[in-house]
């Protein structure tokens, strides 16, 4: 059994956005190696996602005001986690709807994907720099 | 180490709907020959999710309900993505709900599951053949 | 390739509750002696969830009454579901927004997390016994 771990760093310079982080993947999984096993992609911080999903600008803004809809920013004070002086409840929230990570399969060296399937970071709280950790086992 | 790949393809009849794949997630095991490891399942689509709940009619008309509640799916132009011409927004919205797939283990050659634990496949854009990857790894 | 398997049992002695399990996580990985793969934790139940997200009371309060804004326990009736003699309902909506599980990295014997990074039980329907499943592959 062979192991690949690797740890991506990235800023998003505002509160909220999303990043297509299917190239770094690719690239980690290159390096590895690795022809057949799993490869968990996963956000090491605990106000923001990894997810798989559509590569299209639209469906982000939508999903941006759902989950302000489903989990809302203001008014800070309406989240008691907020009263330890953090204003990112609503972070831990969202994040939870789009999940901390995912597990892709790899086959024949490759990540075993559908057509329109990419990998997403997303992000809740930004403006500073975080990482997602990449850990592939397999042969 | 032994790794088996399988694609189950399936055609909800229509918009949306949910079905137990466990008894073809149970085929894919026994073909591979795996007793010790993980099983990963996942919709090889965007707008469809696997997860794991109860087998129960009423409860799938709640799940129905419930994510035409949070996401719904009128008016078709109050998302964005649908003005690329699509109309399944919140189809992409509604399977981060009940995510994009399962990790489950494999003991003894089974799916190590608790009592009620069923595998479904969820469809929020049905009406076409759609895919279910599954990548069994282990000994 | 080495594999672990370990149920933790646990009583919430509320309908709903939260519970941090990563010391029998860690103690779970320590007895297996693999230093590197993948440890999967899931739920045996299809009412409660695990997940990762902060050790702090205030989140776990803003997470219980969002939960329950999202997919509400009364009217009991409303839900078609406890039409079978069930009250629980909202524990199977509420567990798809948390999760069945997660999958967490091992590197160097140790789960490989980022600084706050924390596991949860997240029980719906409690006030009885139930079973966290551990599996962990690896070498």
């Amino acid at each position: 059994m062979k192991t690949h771990r690797e740890e991506i760093w990235l800023e998003i310079p505002d509160r909220r956005g999303f990043r297509n982080i299917t190239p770094e993947i690719e690239r980690a999984l290159a390096k590895s190696g690795i022809r057949e096993g799993l490869c968990l992609v996963n956000s090491m911080h605990i106000t923001s996602s990894v997810f798989v999903n559509d590569d299209e600008r639209g469906l982000h803004a939508d999903l941006e005001k759902w989950l302000e809809r489903l989990a809302p920013h203001e008014p800070v004070s309406g989240w008691q986690h907020n009263r330890t002086g953090e204003d990112n409840a609503d972070a831990h929230l969202k994040r939870e709807v789009l999940g901390r990570g995912v597990v892709v399969a790899v086959t024949g060296g490759k990540l075993d994907f559908g057509t329109w399937e990419q990998i997403f970071y997303g992000e809740f709280d930004g403006r500073r720099r975080k990482r997602v950790l990449v850990k592939i086992i397999g042969e």
